[in-house]
């Protein structure tokens, strides 16, 4: 809905607007009648914007919903997932620079250990560590088949990516993975006959990495999951009128922000001051910039409640850096909650702070943290209208009708 | 949305609602830390309303849109403003008092300033004053075109309003002003074939019109912005079974309600005073009173701080005199904010306070201004979902659902 009508309000402005993201924010307290992650760190500089700025809470998807992270981030970005739907394959290439185009067919690789029998005895082959998957990914870039062009990259340990060019093409397929072990991996399939063609063709891939691997003591196998093709999601740059930037250290989130028309930054260092300092350093060529921080989640995942209180810390010791950028429009957010109690994400709604000098309606909140958003001046508000608040208050929206 | 399911839920009370609107009601501080102009007011009355009612804050379109008058007005009458789309055209003629009936076609007309090859060299004609335009309105209401009835008057400056009534008009006509100066006025042209008599008929209108004025120094052109008919709207009556009155001194708002199904009030005076005894001659025969004041907003757009205070505190001064009536239920809010701070229209979340003696649900506010009502019971809700709290405490909808 929301991308329906921005567009046609969307007018030209001088203003800086930064989306400071802290993947899976959101928590809850770890003992009852604690403070959550967000509540314990010691944030004075946050606390400060959030007594000059506004507060509020996102619903990421709609109540209830635990987000992945291309979803969530796509509905902080302005895209609501339940329209636009972009596939597990796609994020994974878009996240190694890899560019799928539409029709180009991206899938998730995992390498995983077959006992003797054929039959998965490690879905992740012992998360074997980049060094060892490094060399076996180069094997795989041998693999030919007639009539379609390949490319292969490594991603992360034991996870790969493989996308297939050529006519005709049809994403309609079936994860290779069984999501269990002691039984073999599934055959390629078409989920629809269009896909058929397609299937066959990934089908030999398979065969001939399994070929390649056979010898290998840990990854002498492959699993493919979450086929997808280019959804051609609006680009940012039509539909907000932003020239936008993405500061972002893992692949995947660097992969999300290019699909929707941001340019990826590429900067050394992958500390909270590292990619201040990187946005420092386009901040004359950029409307739009969106830092992507990625250890709050990492944290949250492990059950580490204090490691993600020192992670936010960590950001807003850094954040004078920041500031000095003197953005018109800096929002302080993130894509979902990843509470250390839960170790996963969650659906819970997520801390937004909202500073803007200029034209920001102060509230009664004095500081960032769960509670405090939930009684600010924002209220509750589905993540994709982030987008369009963040625009008004950088003066880039026209008036709605006369 | 809402129009949707209401109508069937609707049944007959006598009780009285009240929904007193201050035009742009929502403000800003105007200096850091300090506050809004409603904050700052002295509204004892409204302020003990605040404490046995419930407070909360609307969304006028949604989070980040700026609405104009007509939009703002529709979403708090309950017509979302995306779904009901009045035309430039209706808004402008309905503000001035035109009655426009479905097939009349209503447009805005702008005089501008023509070079000697016939190109605008001002799209705003210098931005004549009333003074200068009226004249001209009176010479371009003597053109009279075979078949049709036309209808001109004049706005504010250089913008005039012309209606043309008759059969078979179709109002799928685009504007004829360029944008842009250095390039001549566009022709009239149908957007659809349906339209093609219609645009035939307004360009004889805008020839003879350039006639007429070719001689004129500055206003020696015209554009034609927003050609639009009748919506027809849902009325009133049908929708909430609400025998609707409207209490306006300006045009627009009168215009907006008449289309809505209201009966526009005739009375003498201006004053929140002079409004309030407006409701009392009439309150035996209506069941809904909109009474709306508009110097809020004209001092909010002036950049007028504390004369926008002293609007409220007038509006508050007078408020016995509506309560004397005994309504069941009273709305105190805006159509949208009108910061001085920013001397516009805004996006701003707009202050709510219902008022219902018998089944209000007290919250914890006990003041009527921007930071309380974001602590308000009713919570962050769309502009359109006012109505329908008005009727439930009105003991005007049934349950829904057995």
């Amino acid at each position: 809905m929301t991308l329906e009508y921005i567009p046609s309000l969307v007018r030209p402005s001088d203003s800086k607007i930064v989306l400071l993201l802290m993947d899976g924010l959101g928590g809850l307290p770890i003992t009852p009648g604690g403070p959550t992650e967000l509540e314990a760190a010691n944030t004075p500089h946050m606390d400060r914007l959030a007594t000059e700025g506004v507060l509020g809470q996102t619903i990421p998807i709609r109540p209830g919903i635990t987000p992945g992270s291309g979803p969530a981030h796509l509905a902080v970005f302005g895209y609501d997932p339940l329209i636009y739907d972009v596939g597990r394959g796609v994020l994974s290439a878009s996240g190694v620079g890899i560019k799928v185009n539409p029709g180009d067919i991206a899938v998730r690789g995992n390498f995983c250990t077959k006992d003797a029998q054929g039959n998965i005895a490690d879905r992740r082959a012992g998360r074997i560590p980049n060094e060892e998957a490094l060399p076996l990914v180069e094997k795989l870039k041998s693999i030919q088949i007639p009539g379609v062009e390949l490319e292969v990259k490594h991603l992360k340990e034991y996870r790969f990516t493989v996308v297939m060019r050529g006519d005709g093409l049809n994403d309609q397929i079936a994860d290779t993975d069984p999501q269990q072990t002691g039984v073999p991996s599934l055959p390629v399939t078409a989920t629809n006959p269009a896909a058929e063609k397609t299937a066959k063709l990934f089908q030999e891939w398979v065969d001939q990495a399994h070929e390649i691997l056979k010898d290998q003591p840990k990854a002498n196998g492959v699993n493919l999951r979450g086929f997808a093709t280019n959804p051609t999601l609006p680009q940012y740059k039509d539909i907000f009128g932003l020239k936008a930037a993405c500061v972002a250290v893992y692949p995947m989130y660097r992969g999300v922000a290019h699909l929707v028309g941001m340019e990826v930054i590429e900067f050394s260092g992958e500390s909270p001051e590292d990619e201040f300092r990187a946005a420092e350093g386009i901040w004359k060529d950029f409307d739009f910039f969106f830092i992507h921080i990625k250890k709050t989640d990492s944290k949250g995942e492990d059950g580490d409640f204090e490691g993600k209180s020192k992670v936010i810390e960590g950001v807003d010791n850094a954040l004078p850096k920041l500031l000095k950028l003197e953005p018109d429009v800096l929002i302080i957010t993130g894509d979902h909650s990843t509470p250390a109690r839960m170790k996963s994400h969650s659906w819970h709604p997520v801390p937004l702070l909202l500073w803007a000098p200029v034209t920001g309606l102060p509230d009664s909140q004095s500081t960032f943290g769960e509670r405090a958003c939930a009684l600010g001046g924002i209220g509750t508000i589905p993540a994709t209208e982030v987008m369009p608040l963040a625009l008004a208050h950088a003066n880039r929206l026209a008036k709605f009708g006369a």
